[in-house]
């Protein structure tokens, strides 16, 4: 339970940087010494930490992240490795995300992320998240 | 490398059983004792080994998984956890996939799975497959 919490904090760390357009903070939250990997919206793979990096760069720089925001994650805990679903909704839209997490050091960082349009729509209420 | 394989080579029964239909053989290959989740293209979070392999069911079935074949598999391991992106391809049209699988009893089991729309297409020829 306690590996479930810290696992959704990190998952909230990412999207509060996503959201705010801050891209040290960004940096920060992914993995370093792990595999990285990035599907966005409707594109191919970005592969390595260079490559993704560039690409979050461009994203949050476009200004076209405020307003949305994470809603019901759940969090999924495989020893020191974990994901994450959540829905990212912004307005009447959403899109349904992927979040792989690796332990760095003690810390749950992220390693791969892959959001995409969905119809579904968050079942909970903002403020609660579910550990499974 | 060899982790990289034997990951890809799991990956690899998942689709036999998705493109031949065979129940089965995905049943067989889902994780039993670690967390199991799944968003199928358009869809929302289905949680738990019931609710997965109760879309699996429906899925395949439905007789509409025919003809697809999986493009452009890049392997990631951490430790006893790693992931697939690969291309599902069908005619023209692609899905774009995440899958994480997590190492059972020496074997690797799937354990997550998300497919969505792309615009992207894979790069390499089919019988090609990276490690990274």
């Amino acid at each position: 339970m306690h590996m479930h919490s810290e696992l959704l904090f990190a998952n909230d760390i990412f999207y509060a940087a996503f959201v705010t357009g801050d891209f040290r903070a960004m940096d920060a939250i992914w993995a370093v010494r792990h595999p990285v990997s990035c599907i966005h919206p409707g594109a191919g793979t970005l592969e390595g930490r260079e490559e993704v990096m560039e690409s979050w760069a461009h994203i949050l720089t476009s200004g076209d992240t405020e307003g949305f925001h994470c809603m019901d994650a759940r969090a999924h805990v495989c020893g020191e490795t974990g994901w994450i679903t959540c829905f990212e909704v912004l307005g009447e839209g959403a899109l349904i995300a992927t979040n792989i997490f690796v332990l760095e050091n003690g810390d749950w960082k992220i390693a791969h992320h892959q959001a995409a349009a969905t119809k579904a729509r968050p079942e909970e209420p903002e403020s609660a998240s579910k550990a499974n």
